[in-house]
């Protein structure tokens, strides 16, 4: 007996396999794939993001389609027991090809990414079809992240850690610099620690960071006031997400008491999050820390997000879901609390649910740093 | 009498109304606007590419409502002669929101880049509407370029003319990079230059270069081969967009006879551009160099596409569009030949259609340069 190293295609055979399953179970005849991260789950391939359509057309039984504008269609490594390449030329409509692929079907479910106009364009010529979103299918697959991926996401925490540390220490200059001078070096980092992309470098510095998702703009670093900084990116197809604050200088006492809480409350936040918990309950526990101590209307979003190919995605950590917690959830913790026109501050980790309980990917210290420059 | 420099809301106040007249045209009863570019080209607001819904919806009459995530409320300039801010919070369904809005109509049209959730979340919600696509309505006034537009392409697109000309000079080493090392070198300069973005940067070697929309790798470049650039990205909010290519070394003699009729082929495509000519009258135009030079099969794309705001958008340069060139028009020349298993070579400019001709507004030397290093 030999053993063997799974090949890559086995991988996405299994997890077509497993869409499968999901289409029977809610009875959706046909997934169209488009941008967005579905389709590369199931085939590898990234769709461009522009106006030629590249669709996966992919039927409960029978074997898939990958539509694909000809001039791409060398970019496509082929995969002959997952899909046939349907490569289509200039002059054609290929939402014809896919509408034709589509005739008599009564459901099918597109991916949450696919541009409007090919939704629409194919809602006005499959008019009595029941549209339905993809992610009710490949969402559950793709929330189970095995160890493969959980060693990706891992990674690309490592990576942003270290930015953040380098961050604590001062080694990163703030007071003079521009919040958007500050994104540019944190994004040079981000991709100098090894990722391919940069998702997002939030740079917020004093009453800015009251808003949590600041543009950083032209507002100059001053002395003693918060710098927020929320960053990540994509490292080898998985996503990083870390929020730390910093202070230039004195740390005000009202800012310090309420990052007390905030630190509390995110650590009881990470520790709730055990297989069986709701994503809702997480939710409340970290919530009900912050509302004890009188912060409660300053946490204005939910407490976090799945996390994995994408930087959001399946299951949110937000009353109303409800999903239960299983082993290789990946999500963030990331309460915070914002005063209009003062300050705000967040405390963001990625967690991983695991059987032996909530497994932090993100190590930097949680502590409120001074950074006297 | 005072004479006053128009406020920027002017400006879009009266793209507002222009869009309301096309809505009436159209008989469309509301737009819907989320991700892309129609809604900063209103409001001058980039909607967050995330799964919490931004939407402006703007009635054919009445005032405009954006509806927008409450965290990201304080992110919008607010347009009280344009819309009203409708924040949302995070146990809200802003699907239902905008639903309410649009109860009793029957024609909706949704933007282009709208992400597939909402879409279907909204077709479900409103399954006696009849959808169409905003393009229709938005995409012929966006075509038509504003003097200042038109000065901000042309900013963009010397800078990257700039690039060429450093690629062209041998200023950027090629020979023992792989494709990927030069891709990233050219989106750090098209950074420098003054882009806020990268949208893409194509480097293909040899072989490679007959994939027309080729993804840069690992592949090493050599000497005697071409390389193909393609390359571009958005400042100030507008486009750039350049194909040159060059030599490692010896321009092979079957190369230069087929670069001598690519460079007529895109000299004539450009000249075509006057005031009243159809889009694909210019592709036939430029085809037909290509054709009667013996190189019709290698040419597999369409000559050009529009270019303004997005990298690509309308009009096209292709056999089926038949609008016809307005003043202001702005628009790529691009033809190319390309022979699988042995090379490729591409040409590209913008162009803008004037009362005085075309207008190129790059201008980076054409030629097949040898680059020896």
């Amino acid at each position: 007996m030999t053993s063997k190293v799974p090949l890559v295609e086995d991988e996405l055979i299994s997890r077509v396999e497993a869409v499968r399953q999901s289409m029977a179970d809610h009875e959706i005849d046909t997934v169209l794939l488009s941008v967005g991260h579905d389709l590369p789950y199931l085939t590898g391939y990234y769709a461009m993001p522009l106006e030629r359509l590249t669709m996966l057309v992919l039927p409960r039984n029978g074997q898939a389609s990958l539509v694909v504008p000809a001039l791409e269609a060398p970019r496509v490594a082929p995969m002959p027991r997952i899909f046939d390449v349907v490569p289509w030329g200039e002059t054609t409509e290929p939402l014809d090809l896919v509408a034709d692929m589509c005739r008599h079907l009564s459901r099918i479910a597109v991916g949450d990414q696919t541009w409007g106009r090919f939704v629409i364009g194919l809602v006005q010529r499959l008019p009595s079809v029941e549209w339905r979103r993809a992610v009710d299918v490949i969402g559950p697959l793709r929330m189970r992240k095995t160890e493969h991926e959980i060693a990706s996401l891992a990674a690309a925490a490592k990576a942003v850690d270290d930015i953040a540390i380098a961050l604590q220490s001062g080694e990163i200059p703030l007071v003079g610099r521009t919040e958007a001078e500050v994104s540019a070096d944190l994004s040079a980092r981000i991709l100098a620690a090894g990722h391919q992309k940069v998702n997002f470098a939030i740079v917020a510095a004093g009453e800015n960071a009251a808003s949590p998702h600041h543009h950083p703009g032209e507002r100059v670093i001053r002395s003693d006031e918060v710098v927020l900084c929320d960053f990540g990116g994509t490292m080898n197809g998985y996503c990083s997400d870390i929020t730390r604050c910093v202070v230039t200088g004195t740390i005000a006492a009202d800012l310090a008491a309420a990052y007390e809480v905030l630190m509390n409350a995110q650590e009881i936040g990470v520790q709730a999050g055990h297989i069986g918990e709701s994503c809702e309950s997480v939710d409340a526990v970290t919530r009900q820390v912050i509302s004890d101590a009188g912060y409660g209307e300053f946490f204005i979003h939910r407490t976090g997000h799945g996390i994995g190919m994408e930087e959001h995605e399946d299951p949110y950590i937000v009353d109303g879901d409800e999903r239960v917690l299983e082993a290789g959830f990946a999500y963030s913790v990331e309460p915070g609390i914002y005063v209009p026109g003062k300050w705000g501050i967040r405390l963001e980790d990625i967690v991983v649910a695991t059987d032996d309980g909530p497994r932090r990917l993100n190590n930097a210290p949680r502590a409120l740093f001074s950074v006297l420059q």
